[in-house]
């Protein structure tokens, strides 16, 4: 086989033709141009560094850009020296999970929460207790629960695992109060909150909640973010915000050479200059595309007793099917109109969500969303058993 | 702490006066312009795929790239499907430990290796027993003794972690009849072959050994690789060479979105038109800074009984220090000298290494390793207990 001989020519990711599956960011919003002007800009300044290994914790340009981000979006002042540098935040999460985790320890997540992480989360071998999610998030009085019965049994829930703002998959945002329980929870049972937070800048509407990593005071919170849905997921650039007592722990998980030196610096420089007005842009964006499908879906299903959440920010839709809906025959229905979407069950640690399926509105167009939208719902009423 | 605040200005790495310490490339030698006219060429016809997830195995374009480089500088004939890409060859090293290993297991590594690796295995926890290197490589009848000596334990060792060429730091290449011993005990005692090779290409003079990979039939043996040494450790990109059994468990520890899409692609865009010219040029660089460093270190230590490796390739040269010296003098006079080297203790995984140091002639300039190497070899004399 030749050197590059599959190269592809220019065209767009292959996807279904409506790819509601993954959470792919938008490519025509990808800022292409500007990634090339800042490469070109960083290699003359820090060529020699972006080229060489880095240091563990991450290139610091970056870590002091997270911090700017974080008192930008939400007024939390926080320091480079507890940021540690990932690649992507699927790295960051399994970082704490290597660092917290041994084979056989309980931890908690939300029921549904991210399958991504869930495939993480198995390969270290933990026990899985699940929580579930309504309107205002993870249930705390179920949490409570859940805790009180692994105390009784003698044993420690290592981890708490949840997705606080625009929940994947289900979308509701965690209200102040029960953000208050979850964090009060962890310091009485004496374990530690993973907070994961890829969207929270991408919030089309309502007031934006505190963070649990600023609500607590006992340095029990690790917050995991990423560039993937404000810059490129092809970056593969995330990080953790941690406690200074948890940095050292979290960063013994990273081996080799240090995190993404040269990534971290093409993305410093394009995001020093037009982060917050690329991140307004991606807003408006994705709000439409939200709203396209939304409006598709109810065009065909209103009068039906499907359950549809309105996320108010990040990239997924979560539908509780129509009573007696047949998902093998949906899921065939779906595939003759090339609709692609993402199974319920993929999001359960110990079974459940047959009557559920997730889209995500961030790849296709307002248009795509809108025609495809109606295209699965169609599917779903002809699914009825 | 402002955005970018800390952005350097123009400069090189900061290391010290004479920094023989860490294995880091040549800074001069990096394509600066090559790899921004790549990023914006790339950009062009590949943008979309650039920014957004790859695929866990990484992109197909390395993998063919890598392929190519196989059968370019050994001849080897590899297919694209049994390369795992990932973040740099210590990502790709901790994928065979978290794949192969479990608390408490039994591995074998040469003592010396490298330090680095030490560290990623003690991560993983297993005992590690140790078999010595003379100047033809890993010492095969110790190797035979400790694995029959293991099995009359009843244990088996899970792994055995060995580098061939250039080994790193004592330098020796490992002979073709001990390669079909190792690969041959392998089998007998039912273990894996983990191959470092991070450095084969680059060989000054003497003739290039069949790999392990290459010698095994019994699918037993995954090497491991970087470009690293060839491009620029910046990009983190390293991969595992695997027969195809072992592809599906390696790439199962890989979380999170597929490895490196942007620097994949920028970095095989720049390869695939400059990798042998490119290869040419940086033997000639590091050829010439070894012989330097040789040529300083003899000048001074010549009628000790000091012992000096001379690498056939690579980037480190091993010291036996005279009899009698100080370390802990060496290491301030060295120190006031500000010279830069490692330990030797940091190489041994059960102890030892005290007369021992590791020169990395890689970083500084054949000016450069020259002056420090005299100035550390009269450290050397001085440190005489």
């Amino acid at each position: 086989i030749g050197m590059g001989a599959s190269l592809p020519p220019a065209r767009p990711v292959e996807h279904a033709q409506y790819d509601f599956g993954g959470g792919f960011p938008d490519p025509a919003s990808f800022p292409y141009d500007g990634i090339v002007e800042a490469t070109a800009r960083m290699m003359k300044a820090e060529g020699a560094q972006a080229l060489t290994y880095g240091t563990p914790q991450g290139y610091l340009g970056l870590r002091e850009l997270v911090c700017h981000k974080y008192e930008l979006f939400e007024g939390l002042k926080v320091k480079p020296e507890n940021i540690v540098v990932s690649n992507g935040s699927g790295h960051a999460l399994s970082l704490a999970f290597s660092a917290f985790l041994d084979v056989g320890d309980v931890m908690i997540t939300e029921a549904p929460t991210f399958s991504g992480t869930l495939h993480t989360i198995r390969r270290h071998g933990p026990e899985i207790v699940d929580v579930p999610v309504d309107g205002d998030g993870l249930v705390t009085s179920v949490l409570r629960e859940k805790l009180a019965a692994l105390r009784k049994q003698g044993r420690r829930c290592k981890l708490i695992y949840t997705i606080p703002n625009f929940q994947n998959p289900a979308g509701p945002t965690l209200t102040l109060k029960r953000r208050q329980e979850v964090v009060a929870l962890a310091q009485e049972f004496d374990t530690v909150i993973l907070e994961d937070d890829a969207y929270g800048e991408l919030r089309f509407e309502g007031e934006p909640q505190p963070s649990l990593f600023s609500l607590d005071t006992s340095g029990r919170v690790v917050r995991a973010g990423t560039i993937s849905k404000i810059l490129g997921a092809g970056m593969r650039l995330g990080w953790l915000l941690a406690p200074s007592a948890l940095v050292p722990v979290l960063q013994s998980f990273l081996f080799g050479g240090g995190v993404a030196p040269f990534t971290s610096r093409v993305s410093t420089w394009y995001m020093r200059d037009n982060m917050a007005e690329h991140v307004k842009v991606l807003v408006n964006v994705y709000r439409d595309k939200r709203d396209a499908m939304l409006r598709g879906l109810w065009e065909i299903l209103k009068g039906t007793d499907v359950e549809i959440s309105k996320p108010e920010g990040g990239f997924f839709i979560w539908i509780k099917l129509p009573a007696g809906t047949d998902t093998k025959r949906l899921q065939t229905l779906a595939g003759e109109a090339r609709v692609q979407y993402t199974a319920g069950p993929a999001f359960f640690p110990n079974g459940g969500g047959e009557r559920h399926i997730r889209l995500a509105f961030s790849y296709e167009s307002p248009e795509k969303c809108y025609e495809g939208a109606r295209l699965l719902a169609r599917a779903i009423v002809n699914a009825k058993a």
